[in-house]
């Protein structure tokens, strides 16, 4: 069995055929024709309130804006965070849209363009530079009585176990901890307020000692480097890198015990870096589970032996869960066919309708017998869906994004799994 | 030496530091700013004259227009080719706008929507079906004095060797030929005015006699499936496949070998299939060296012994170019810095600006030296590039395409390379 899948059935309300969910689906595949997105508020809400439920107080619990930038999903993400990780201009005005402060983001990336530090500066977002020549370009934004508020992203010497891409080693991202020394001095001397730092060690992560392993990392790096720099280090951004389970197999992040040890290093980061403030920057863990892609059978056919179902939407709204990850491919999201359970089941392989090979939801999989008109739901889809897709290939129309209110929070359908420890805790309540 | 790569310079001016290429591009990314797609009338209208010089008379020349649709790169091919293959009603939409006839539009794509069959119905295009129920469904379209006009793409016994996944053994595209028999019986009962058939054994492919082989497998195929016509075979859509080199080793097209084929398949047609029109549906072929993507260096930096460079333009814009073959780490795009020839080469690996490790243009690779300011062009980037990318991923500002009348046609800078049989016939008329 599929524990992943079997886990967004019952969030979904979709366990049987007759289950609500399913209902549900079919009236707003109906109201707002498909392919569709839809995203939970609620689940969204139990998501960050499960987190939240772990956290340190006082850490600053920041929505990476680019995991899902639809307005009004961040108009639902933002009253219940800190603030935003942004990486575009159009980030900080959405950001800003939906009633965040401009104080409260924070704008990463490697290649920021002279607009959108500007955009920065404007919206006094705090501005993590990843290089000397950049922080130089920053500077050039100061004015008489403004020194843009400014971090520094380090490139520790230790990695996320689990990506191996995004610190350690020679990296693009950010400024090697053996440079940061220099890096901070000149700093020290541009017309900008420095604020702290910056460690994003890796991404997509599921195993809790791992990531709670960088962490600790990041402060003991944090406290070298505090010696080095300009001002005393009010924020530490300790990344992020939370993973959601997405393929069979995949175990849920053990939350509780990234919260225990987050606790721990909050009371040790009070001590070693007073008026510090930790920061956590989530986007794909408070949204990816909240979110499913909802596709309609436009065809049924059979092909030398193998049954083929043609879907409305495909890798144009939905790359990464299609022909994205090559690497992948005996790999699927979870998905279902809606009101499907309980019918036999057939081995499919699952196409979009995009004249591309790569336009493909699953090959070979067991699938209850569908025919052209049913629904098909893609879970895990809260997160790097259609702005991570090319919607113009093809010319298809693009995909439409709808937050609803509903799967209602009902003690047994919205609660959201942590550690097997915390459920636990959260029955017995 | 990178053949593909000298090609691409010369093609495009850019031989040395004082070419006319050179400064005819920071002209351009002055004017439009960067990142910026520049597609280039003249190539293509090079390239179209050259491909047409090879084609049998009255061979139908079809742009596939998701290789291109930008509406300028569609209007400038639209006079000189005989129609377009469109995948949408958008498709449509931007090639009537570019001057095309209905009547001379083909849709095709395994997944078409009602929307999409009522578009085409109403530009009385061709609609290539793929299945017994896509053909009804099209039925539907049917009224009193309207037969929709169709044709039957068939998934072929045989593969284009260089793609098994576009055509042979089982799948999504078309109706197995084992199948055509009764399906074209059942259009024929249908309101349909049967056209032809189209089949398309794969994409990409360098190697001449492959597709030749492939073009002529078809040619048998139809005329075998002919006698189950419900009306004469007006139509042999022989699909594309027409490689464009890109990486190091690729070698062009041999097209004076293919046209021989093709001028022989031709003859062969009239006597077996009378009254027939042979058609080519291109898009790569066309546009993809007419066109390059400029960027702009943000930053270099250095880590642990490496050198980065990040661009402006990314993974967003051209995402093939960058981290979507993942298989072909070690392969990139043909890339220069303009300008920069006759600098001291370094190694260095370039970046786009995402906040993603994927977004990688090249790994490790000799480049003349480059500083912030400097300008990389990415050559072979006229096809799949801003349509194909998720533009909307991190908000950063969409890619800007402009149409230039430049490099302008001079024998040896316009030329655009054949076999090299067909290269001496050039030279010796």
């Amino acid at each position: 069995m599929n524990a992943v899948l079997n886990l967004a059935l019952r969030r979904w309300q979709l366990d049987d055929a007759e289950a609500p969910g399913c209902r549900m689906l079919e009236r707003l595949a109906q109201r707002d024709g498909t392919p569709l997105y839809v995203h939970s508020r609620p689940l969204i809400e139990a998501r960050v309130a499960a987190l939240r439920a772990e956290l340190p107080d006082g850490l600053a619990l920041l929505y990476a804006v680019k995991a899902n930038p639809d307005p009004a999903v961040v108009g639902c993400v933002v009253p219940i965070v800190d603030g935003c990780d942004v990486t575009s201009a159009t980030e900080i005005a959405v950001a800003l849209q939906a009633g965040a402060e401009g104080h409260a983001l924070s704008l990463a990336g490697p290649g920021k363009s002279d607009a959108e530090l500007a955009a920065a500066v404007a919206a006094n977002a705090l501005v993590v530079v990843e290089s000397p020549g950049e922080a130089r370009r920053l500077a050039a934004f100061a004015a008489s009585g403004v020194r843009p508020r400014v971090a520094l992203r380090i490139n520790p010497p230790f990695t996320l176990a689990a990506d191996a891409r995004m610190g350690g080693g020679s990296r693009r991202f950010g400024v090697d901890s053996e440079q940061a020394p220099q890096v901070l001095a000149e700093i020290g001397r541009l017309p900008l307020a420095f604020e702290g730092f910056h460690v994003f060690a890796g991404s997509g992560c599921l195993d809790a000692r791992a990531i709670a392993k960088a962490q600790q990392a990041t402060l003991e790096l944090a406290c070298e480097l505090a010696a080095f720099a300009p001002a005393t280090v009010r924020v530490l951004n300790l990344g992020g890198g939370f993973g959601v389970p997405c393929f069979e197999g995949d175990e849920p992040l053990a939350l509780a015990t990234l919260g225990a040890s987050l606790r721990a290093l909050a009371a040790d980061a009070v001590r070693r870096l007073p008026g510090v403030r930790l920061a956590l920057e989530l986007g794909r863990y408070l949204v990816a589970e909240a979110g499913l892609y909802l596709t309609r059978v436009l065809d049924r056919k059979e092909s030398r032996g193998r049954v083929f179902l043609i879907v409305d939407g495909g890798a144009n709204h939905h790359w990464h869960a299609t022909g994205a990850l090559e690497g992948r491919r005996h790999l699927h999201f979870p998905l279902t066919v809606v009101g499907g359970e309980g019918r036999a089941v057939e081995r499919v392989t699952l196409c979009g309708p995009l004249c591309a090979p790569h336009d493909t939801w699953a090959e070979d999989i067991a699938l209850p017998a569908a025919v052209p008109g049913d629904l098909v739901a893609v879970f895990q889809s809260g997160a790097y869906g259609a702005s991570a897709s090319p919607q113009a290939f093809l010319g298809k129309p693009p995909a439409v994004e709808r937050l609803v209110e509903w799967p209602a929070r009902q003690p047994a359908d919205a609660r959201i799994e942590t550690s097997p420890h915390r459920r636990q805790e959260t029955e017995h309540a």
